[in-house]
């Protein structure tokens, strides 16, 4: 299946202006600027929305990988940090730190074995392959 | 420097809740679920995030290439086709479909050339190293 989305940008770098859509219309013409990535502008950036993209997919795996396991998730919250260092402009590392309620008849090890193939099975993450991603479970 | 992204889930997969944040709040507890992202739900996906990720970094980095060239960008719009084979559950191609108004003293080619490297070089593409991006330019 296709999923869209699509950027504008007009003039150069730190003078020019951008904005961003999806095909859900959850972005809308949303700015995002060179402040917005590498100041302290208050709009969005590819990073946090690869950020969100990444979060999202993990933690959805991570429901799905439970249930095939006899297990249905309670709370699963996952904040995922995306350090992107400006200098090389590359991405270095993405965090995922996974909070989940407790699941009857699942103890932290098993919990942990399944968030950790979540991890590496996420659609996200296989395509992430430049990145190193690091998961941390508080369960 | 680092940008965050939340991601919530309660229950199993297809019958779940999940909303996601960014660190700037333009997604706010924004909703996504099983339908979202696998059928004909109205809400986000991850993929569409990660184009509209990739699409933003990508134009960005068009319009510095354009500068260092000694060149301003016009209106550049790019439009992420995200393809996701959800049998495999993988993230096989990234299209960018680039249509850019032509720049005085710029030909085509030289033009084509600089959307190419920005293409190999932008942060978001060398983080994507699982997936084929492929590039159409219209200038």
């Amino acid at each position: 299946m296709k999923r869209t989305a699509s950027a504008h940008w007009n003039g150069n770098l730190k003078a020019g202006k951008g904005n961003l859509t999806t095909q859900s219309s959850t972005l809308n013409r949303t700015q995002y600027s060179f402040n917005d990535r590498f100041a302290d502008g208050v709009g969005t950036n590819p990073e946090e929305l690869m950020g969100a993209a990444h979060a999202g997919c993990f933690t959805m795996a991570l429901s799905a990988a439970l249930e095939q396991a006899g297990h249905t998730a309670k709370d699963l919250d996952t904040k995922a940090t995306v350090d992107f260092d400006a200098a090389s402009l590359t991405i270095k590392t993405i965090t995922l730190d996974l909070t989940a309620a407790p699941i009857d008849g699942l103890d932290e090890a098993g919990f942990t074995t399944i968030a950790k193939a979540a991890k590496e099975n996420c659609p996200v993450s296989k395509a992430l392959a430049g990145v190193t991603i690091t998961l941390n479970v508080k369960y």
